[in-house]
């Protein structure tokens, strides 16, 4: 089984599908991407590390949600990741954005 | 090539993996949640998904960056769904949890 | 004593200022948001105003990081507020969006 | 005219009132508190400050949507920014938590 079906499976037996509408989902997305943050509130990114446990539960339950949003919707996982980063391709060309922070920066915005 | 594999090249053309502290993606990731939950804002899910292609979008944003998280940290993505979901089994056992809204509500906070 | 000088008077008596760097006073408004909207999550507003006391602590909890990071920037709250009002009056006159949903909801994205 | 009064009049005068449930104001506050953090993003605080202008508006934006649900939940700012503050007292007492970054850390959590 891979990871969608087993997500799926979870909540097909506990019967939960039907509260899952999807503007509950995106706000739980949000809310499980704050928890994954929180572990670094005050913090540096290596004093963050420290703590892979819960860096490793945390990004998951994010996964967790954004699968179940995916599935509700008839998305494939593998499919939207690569639309759009051909997107991205044509957006941030590799002549015009390589290494180059302050380019990145304005870039990304 | 899969997922992971075309998202790690996409920011090894770009050189870009100096810049991806774990602080900062998991800010994006909080970032990219939020630009997904603001298409459900002041409407109701039925309202939001007559524009699948933002949705689309948005939710390949939050699960890009979650997979260069994951790289970063050297988790494989479906493992970690996968002890989470295990995890998630023992906290909300079928029996106790099954088509309850109530009872959901009150063991997922 | 208003609230901006017992604010700063909390973070000075326990010598906290030296932690209070912008990007995670930013940081730390996202994450108190995050838990005042969790109290919203699976439930309607009518449901979620079951309980008053969390949604006070909370939203008491946005004020008190945005008023560091106002306090840090030296921005005057009456000051900010009055003068992004302003400009959007500019952005939402009166006559083109009063009282219309699907206006409304375009003009505010 | 003080700054509750002045939201107040902005949204009666384009009768917004009605779309403003609480559940959507808590995404608002949300998603405007990302807004705010965005300016922080792949940045230092340092770097972020270049820009107060923007700092300014989405700061302004968490307030202005922060006030709007205070009042319509009935509360009085000044009021539960204070009534947490005295929570707050108590929680982290001067003498166990002044200027101890790992305290602080641990405490804060």
């Amino acid at each position: 089984m891979n990871s969608m079906e087993k997500i799926s499976q979870f909540r097909e037996e506990r019967n939960w599908r039907q509260f899952h509408n999807e503007k509950d989902l995106a706000l739980s997305i949000s809310l499980e991407a704050a928890e994954l943050l929180e572990l670094f509130q005050w913090k540096t990114s290596e004093e963050a590390l420290k703590n892979p446990e819960r860096l490793k539960e945390e990004l998951a339950d994010v996964l967790i949600y954004s699968y179940m949003m995916a599935d509700n919707l008839g998305f494939d996982i593998d499919g939207i990741i690569t639309e759009k980063l051909e997107k991205n391709t044509i957006k941030y060309p590799v002549e015009n954005s390589k290494g180059n922070k302050k380019k990145y920066t304005e870039l990304s915005q």
